[in-house]
Parts: C-alpha cells; sequence; structure tokens
C-alpha cells in the first residue's frame, strides 16, 4: 500500500503524541520517520514504532524528556538526552553543534542518555541549509565481533557526512561502518533466503551464509570482512564511532549499549548512560570563501560522475544520489508499507484510541 | 643490516640539511621518518628518502617554506604549506590545531600546497601529551578506482586517529581507505608472487591477483572490495577524506593530487595547490573530565582485549598494538634496511657530498 508522506507524517505524529511527546516534539520525530522513508530506509522507518511503542509501556523511553547541555566550551558540548527518542536527543545535539559552529566555525556535540535515533544522514543534512558540512556518528547494539574475535562487541556504528554544493545537489554519505545493514539480513530471513559470505560469521567465526545467524549467537563482520581484506580497518571505523560517541559523552561503549527493542533486556552492568552520537558541524566559510568552496564540490562530484565505468556497470554514483532518487519517486507514487508493517500499526492505534488508520 | 635510531635520524637529518633545509626543520622531518621506520611501517621510512631528493632536483620540493595562516577562525585554520616537503607542513598544521583546541575545546587545520608526509598516525599522536584526542587524514596520489568505474580517481587517503587512555598506552588507529596499503603490492611484485583477489582490478574493472597490474593501467579497489561486500563505503571513507583535506583547504583534490614521485608528471591541469591534509585535536575535557574520560578508555581497552578468540585466531588487538611492539623490537635490535635502500641511500649522500655512510 502507498501512503502520501502527509499521512505518513500525520500517523507518527499523533502516535508519538499518544505516549506523551508534544506537538513540537512529535513533528520533529515525525520528520525524521518519514525521511528514512522518502529516503527508502524503511528499515529506519515505520517498521520501528512498535520498537518505540514498546519501549515505551515497559518505562524504558521517555517522552517528556528534559535534554541539556551538562558541559560546554566554545565550540563543544555535552548534551544529556534524559532517555528521549532518539531523533529529539539528536536534533537537540545537531542544532547545538550548528550554533556552535555559527560561533566558533566549527561546533561539536557529544550526546549520551539517547535511544535509536533513526538514520544518521538526517543529522548530518541539518547543517547543509546553514553552509556548513554536517557529521553524525552513532553507535549502536552490539552485533558486530572485532577482527579475530566471537565476542560481539560492536554496533554497526555508522557513519555520516553531507557536504553541501553549488549547481549540484549535496554529496551525502551514510554508511554502516559494517559490509550491510543489518536489515538486509532479515529480509534475506524473511525471504527464506541465503547471504553471501563475508557479511557475518557462526558462534565459532566461520565464515557461513546463513542470515539468521545472529539468533544462533553468530556476529557481523566489520567492513572489509575478514582480516586479509582488510576487516581490521572496518574494526578500527566501528571503534572510533564507539568512542567518540560514547566516551566523550558518558553514554555505554560497546557492549553497553541498551538494545533498541523491549524483547531484550538492558545490560546488567554498564559504565554509561543509554546510547551514545557525535555531531560535527563545520562553517564552510571558515576554511574557505563559500561561494568557492561550492564550485570546487561542483567540479569534484562532475569529476567522479563522469568517471569512466567498467563494461556492463552502471554509472558512477555520488554518495547521496541513491537516496536522492528514491526520494523524487516515493514523493511521485508515494511511501509503499508492507502489509505486516500496516497490520502492525493499525494494531498499535486500536491499543491507544487514535481515531487514525493506515 | 641493523642501524640504531639515532644513525638513522643522523642520517636523514644531514640529507635534509644537504638539500637546504634548516637544522630545526630536518630534525621535524627526520624524527617523522625514524618513527615510521620504528613503528614498522618501511613503507613510508628512509624508502623514500630517494624521491624527496629526485623531486628536490627536478625543482618540485621547497625545503625553504614560508609556511603559513592564510585564514582562519577561534577553532579552524587554512595552512599554506608552500610546497615544503610534508611532514613540515604536517607538524605546523598539527600544531595549529593544538594550540586552537587549547583555547577553542577543538582545533581544526586544513593544509593545500604540502606534498606526502609519511605516516598519518605521527600526527594524531602530538595530541596525546596535551591531553587530547588527535586526527589526520590526507589525499594520496590518485590509484583507487570508485565502485563501477576504471578511472583512478582517489589515492589510498589514510585516516589516523590517536586517543588517550590511563594506565594501558593509547589506541591509535592509522589505516588506508583500501583494503592494504600499496606497498604490500610492491613487496609482491618484488618476490614475484601473485596478490589476493580482492585488493586491485585490471584495466576492464575485472578481478585480478596480478599485483603489478597498477603498471598495467589496472586500479587498487576501496575498502570492500567489490560493491557486494560494501566497496560503496570504502569510496564514501576515501571521498570524504578528499573533500575534507582538499576541497576546505585549495589543495588538488582526487586525480589532480600532484605524484609523490620525479618521474611521474605533476597534472597537466590543476584546481588547487598540491597535496591537502586535514587535522582536528580535540581537548578531551571539553567533553568529560579528563581523569574520568582515561579510566573509561581503559576499561573499553581491557573489554576489547579481553573478547573471545574465534579458535585458533590470536587474541584481539587494540589498534595501535602492533606498531608499539615493533617499536619496541626495534629499539632493542635496531631499525633494519634492505641493502638495495643502504645502496640507495650510500649513492645519495655521495652525491651531495655528505661524509656519513649507512
Amino acid at each position: 500500500m502507498y501512503y502520501s508522506s502527509e499521512k505518513i507524517t500525520d500517523f507518527t505524529r499523533t502516535f508519538f503524541e499518544k505516549i506523551g511527546c508534544s506537538n513540537k516534539d512529535a513533528n520533529i520525530i515525525a520528520d525524521v520517520f518519514v525521511a528514512a522513508e522518502l529516503r527508502g530506509i524503511g528499515s529506519h522507518g515505520l517498521i520501528r514504532i512498535s520498537d518505540h511503542f514498546e519501549l515505551w509501556k515497559a518505562g524504558r523511553l521517555n517522552t517528556k524528556p528534559n535534554m541539556r547541555i551538562t558541559r560546554e566550551t566554545v565550540s563543544t558540548a555535552v548534551v544529556d538526552g534524559d532517555n528521549a527518542p532518539g531523533m529529539l536527543a539528536a536534533v537537540f545535539s545537531m542544532e547545538t553543534a550548528i550554533n556552535k559552529a555559527a560561533d566558533a566555525g566549527t561546533g561539536w556535540t557529544a550526546c549520551r542518555n539517547s535511544n535509536h535515533f533513526g538514520i544518521a544522514g538526517y543529522y548530518a543534512m541539518m547543517a547543509l541549509n546553514h553552509d556548513m558540512i554536517g557529521i553524525c556518528l552513532t553507535n549502536a547494539n552490539p552485533l558486530v565481533a572485532p577482527t579475530f574475535s566471537i565476542s560481539r562487541l560492536l554496533g554497526t556504528n555508522p557513519i555520516a557526512v553531507a557536504v553541501p554544493a553549488g549547481k549540484h545537489p549535496p554529496f551525502v554519505a551514510d554508511f554502516a561502518t559494517t559490509p550491510i545493514a543489518r536489515g538486509k539480513l532479515e529480509v534475506a530471513v524473511k525471504k527464506g533466503e541465503k547471504t553471501l559470505f563475508g557479511y557475518v560469521q557462526d558462534k565459532d567465526g566461520n565464515p557461513t551464509d546463513d542470515p539468521d545467524i545472529l539468533r544462533k549467537d553468530g556476529a557481523m563482520l566489520p567492513l572489509g570482512g575478514d582480516r586479509e581484506h582488510g576487516s581490521h580497518k572496518g574494526y578500527c571505523l566501528g571503534a572510533t564511532v564507539d568512542i567518540f560517541s560514547a566516551l566523550l559523552s558518558g553514554a555505554g561503549f560497546g557492549p553497553f549499549v541498551p538494545p533498541s527493542v523491549a524483547y531484550l533486556s538492558p545490560p546488567a552492568e554498564t559504565n554509561g548512560k543509554g546510547t551514545g552520537h557525535f555531531f560535527g558541524a563545520m562553517r564552510i566559510d571558515s576554511f574557505r570563501e563559500a561561494d568557492e568552496f561550492r564550485a570546487a564540490m561542483d567540479l569534484w562530484i562532475d569529476t567522479f560522475r563522469n568517471a569512466e565505468s567498467a563494461e556492463g556497470k552502471p554509472a558512477v554514483l555520488i554518495p547521496g544520489d541513491v537516496e536522492r532518487e528514491q526520494e523524487k519517486i516515493n514523493r511521485k507514487n508515494g511511501i509503499c508499507l508492507i502489509p505486516a508493517v500496516i497490520d502492525e500499526l493499525n494494531n498499535i492505534a486500536g491499543e491507544l484510541d487514535m481515531e487514525m488508520r493506515l
């Protein structure tokens, strides 16, 4: 079924109002959810509303948070998200980074005591309208084993970078530090298909193509796959994201990141508060006249877009191309939700006495 | 042959003095070269002195540079390296970032008009003695094809991050955004061995295990190897390093990075000046009491070091472990140079009327 982005926004905002968010906060959260759906990243879209509902029912999500800056310098801030939905803590933190950058040239916010925030790219892209480069990192539920290990110690810990251009649309990279996102394993399980070797390992650390291996004590591999192909570099990246997100902010690191689903218990012991994020904003004209930078970025994009493709391969993509094209299609045709998700959301709407149904 | 680090330092300093550097500058450069040798990264050590000699003879390296800050805010600076040896421009830029961070909480320097600077980790590690996290990125000669392409548009564009700990040695990640460093291909060529699939492609974009393929118009692959295993993420990383290093500073980007060897001509056209780097320094206590951070970092390191290894695999490594252990060995046993390099350096010493020989 296809829905307009307005309908999806209304539903999501109403849901978050029903579980206690202010209208303003519910609008902020809905905008992130709808951006994920429009950009074709449904794994971070309305499929996750039930997780929020279950966490809220279990008293594990604070929909009336008192988010605050607990420490700051002219270019930095630490935010305590007060266990808010991750989108609220992230928007507050990124706005703080942007405000710092306006004064100090760059701004950097480490956020603790937050939750799953959806797509990292959304927050990096907030910088674009301010003539700034945006950066966003987050840690996440531990599913990834460091090189040589069978212990799940890191999340898929994504990195997002948004860079404004001139005549061209912006460069927007947003990627997990693993070969694939976890959601793709779920899709393979649901389709009854095998996955590729190089994504996961079994509980003993052996290569496998079983997409359901995470339920059998297996682990995801860092970007690179195996040691010979540079998995230690993927591990370095995921580790850096964890350290910047959790250790600078005082969030739980690695195995101590709280689950983003209610059916998994929070870790028995922890060393920090909640999920951690790290945000950066760099004013372009701190470094160079903005017009000059934008022209150079256009030339960069032209150079890479005009690179020669191997025979039978598609054109070289600029990071952000795929999601932007998908957004055009989805704005025209509507956002497609699968029947199981529609049923789930309508059941939640019933439970909450929402008048609206999908 | 094995040499003491003092002998290697003396030789390198004397060489750079002979080609016009001040004693102070020659000492700075020698320290970076010797650090590479001590840390076991010989590919960035004395083997590259001949490249500097040839570039200098060709008038392509300025050993009496007037390096200067051309633009700044409280947290940022742009440095013009005046075509200096990369080590000088990098140390000046990283010192600038550290000074900015002391005042503003963080400091960020983009550097243009520089050259090959050796090991990125050296500059990231400069932050450690200041209770700061250090970051260093650089672009490099184009050898890497973006996903789907046969055009060599990116360098191996490394990322280095150094994070101080408490009782433990620091976390020091320093890695190319490709599955392997270029030097490893050279080693395989010299040994007459094949390399692994997943590192390089031939001129048509087909997989190959020929380590000499770069001389046959082939290309290196981004971290991830192929599209299915996430090479588009490696491409995103390499692209981000290129943009931060070149477009913020006004250096040459991607295919316009000047070669670090004299036998390759500079690009006929360019859009910026020289090689570009990007440096960051973040004062830990901008975010958290330094003691508290260091204790958390120790716990992070303990957690990862104590992860369970797969059967038959070595212990999980903390980034920096390998290089630190190698440094201990090399400080004890001396630095090993291969005969071909020793001959080359002694010939250079003769040409420059240096009294010293290796």
